[in-house]
C-alpha cells in the first residue's frame, strides 16, 4: 500500500491511498509477520501508519472489485486502525474509477469502515468516474486526460481542504 | 413527523425526529397533496421544514423496521430535501432502540441517505439500545429509565454539539 | 401502492411492485388506520396483501430517492410484512430507472430488507437504466422505448421466472 | 485461507471459509505472485479454487473488523472469483462471532458481494454470535460450548443443506 503525501495546498497535508490490485508488489510489506505481538510494527508498516498519521487529511483511490473494496486497501485500513488508531478524526474523501458505477459501490463500503475509523468524510462532490465509456479517460501512460474529470478531481480536493479547516481549526 | 426543537444547550438547537411508527398521525400529515407543485408546501410540512432549518443540527431516532429505517422517517427525510434542501450542511446524530442489534441497521441506511442530504453524522459514540434485554430500559410511560443508556445519550448529545460547533464556527 | 399481477408466463404469477413517487395516490391508502389493532388490515391493504400472497414472485420497480429506496415503497413493504408476512420465501427481482447510478443504491438497501422479509432475490441479471443518458429511453407517455433496455428488461424476467420455478417446485 | 471440507450430510459438500485474522498463515499463501498472467494461479490458489468449486455450498465464518470483512476473507474471495468464477450458482451461508453485532455488518457487505459473485445466500436463521456476552460461549481451546449457538449453528447448516438442494435438484 502506497502512501503518498500529496500537498494539496499550503495548509493541509493529504495522504493519498491506492486501493488498486495492479501492482504485485501492494499486498506484500502488508501481510502479517512474525513481528507481530513483539509491541512494534513491521517497518513498512510503521512507516505507513506515520504518514497517515502526519497527514491532516485522507484521499482514498478505491476500486470496486467484486461489489466491494479491494482487499489490499482492507488490509491497509486495518494495519493503521490498530492502536493507536492513526486514522482518528481525519478528514477524508473518496474517488475511484471502474466500470458502471465507477467504483461506487466500494465508496459506500468505505464509509461505513469510516465510522468505525473515525473518518469524517466530505459529502460533496463524490467522485465516481466510468474509466470505460468513450471517449478516452486516461492516455496509454494511465494518466487522466479527460478535463471535466479533471476539473471534478480538483474540486474533490478544494471540498477536503476546506472540511479539513473546519474541522481541525484553533486545535 | 414530529421534530422537536430541544434545546441540548445553551449554544446549539437541535431538531429532534422520531420515525416510531406507534403513533398513527405521524404519517397522515406528511403524505402528498393537491397543493404540491403549486409552488408551496402543506402547512404541516412547512412548519416541519422550517425546524430543520432553524436548527444547528439533528437528532434521529431510528426505529429499525424490516432491517431499514421505517417509512414515515424517510417520508419526513424525502419531504425536507426537496429544494431548497433543509438539512444541507448540518452536524446529524443517529439514535435508536430495538430487537437484536437495536436499530443499527437502519443507522447504516440513514447514513447512507445523509450523503446525499448533506448530513455531517458524529461517528461516536454510536448509540444503540437492545431495548428487550433485562433489565428494564423504559418504565411503563415509556420514558428511559436504565442508567448506563442515559449516561450514554447524554454522551451523544455533547458529542452531536461538539461536531456542531467545529462544522458552524465562524460562519 | 399498486400491485399489477403481471402473467410473465403461463407458469408463474409475479406482482410487480413500483415505488415511484409521481402519483399522489401512493401513499394515501396505505397510511395506516383507526382499524389498526382489530385484527385486520383496511380493506386496501388486505387487497394489496392478497396479491402479494397469490404471487410465486416479485418485480420490484424501485427509483431511488435521497440515495435509497422510496417511503410509499417501504410503506408498502411494511404493511405486507405484518404477520403473516406474506413476502416469505418468495423469488423477486428489482428494476430500477434514475439519474446517474440508475436507482442501484435503493437496490442495495431492498436487498438488504429482503433478507429479513425472507425474500430471495436474483443475482443476474441486474437492471439499472440511467434514464437521462440520450438516446431517449421513454417516450412522451412514459413508455419504455429503447430496444437495449426492453431485451435486458425480458432477461430480467426470464430469470425470475427460472429462479422461482426452481425455488418452488414439487411444492 | 483455509477452506475446509465438511460433510454436512450424505448429501451436499460445504466448503467452510474463515476469514479470521489470527492465524499469521493465512494471508500468506494467498498474496499475488509472479505466476499471475501466466494462465494458471499458483498452486495453493488452484487448490481453494478447486475445492470451491467442488462444493455444492459454501459456509462463511466472516469476522468483523472495522465494521466490514476482513482483508484476508476478501482476499481469497477475490481470487476464487477470477475467470471461471467458481462461486457461481452456490448456495451459501454466513456466520460470525464478535462484540456487540456479533459480526453482523460484515455479514451485510459480504452479502452485496454475493451479489456480483452469483451466491445464493440463505435468508433465516441468521448467526451471530456476541462471543463477550457472559456465559462463556467457547472453551480454553477455541470450541464453541453454548449449547444454544451449537443449536443455531445446526441450524444453519440444515437450512443450507435444504436450499442447496433446492437449487440443485434435477441439475
Amino acid at each position: 500500500m502506497e502512501a503518498a503525501s500529496v500537498s494539496a495546498s499550503s495548509l493541509i497535508r493529504v495522504a493519498a491511498l491506492s486501493g488498486s490490485l495492479r501492482k504485485s508488489s501492494y499486498n506484500r510489506g502488508l501481510i502479517r509477520s512474525d513481528l507481530e505481538g513483539e509491541g512494534s510494527f513491521p517497518p513498512a508498516i510503521e512507516a505507513f501508519r506515520q504518514k497517515i498519521l502526519e497527514a491532516d487529511s485522507i484521499l482514498f483511490a478505491s476500486p470496486e472489485y467484486n461489489y466491494s473494496f479491494t482487499a489490499p486497501l482492507k488490509n491497509a485500513i486495518d494495519w493503521a486502525s490498530r492502536p493507536p488508531n492513526v486514522w482518528a478524526d481525519k478528514a477524508a474523501a473518496i474517488v475511484s474509477a471502474g466500470g458502471d458505477f465507477g467504483g461506487g459501490r466500494s465508496q459506500y463500503h468505505l464509509r461505513q469502515v469510516g465510522v468505525f475509523l473515525d473518518l469524517h468524510f466530505i459529502n460533496k462532490p463524490e467522485f465516481f468516474l466510468n474509466a470505460f465509456q468513450p471517449p478516452a479517460k486516461f492516455d496509454s501512460d494511465g494518466n487522466l486526460i479527460d478535463e471535466q474529470a479533471k476539473e471534478r478531481l480538483k474540486e474533490v480536493l478544494l471540498s477536503l481542504q476546506a472540511f479539513s479547516l473546519k474541522l481541525h481549526q484553533n486545535q
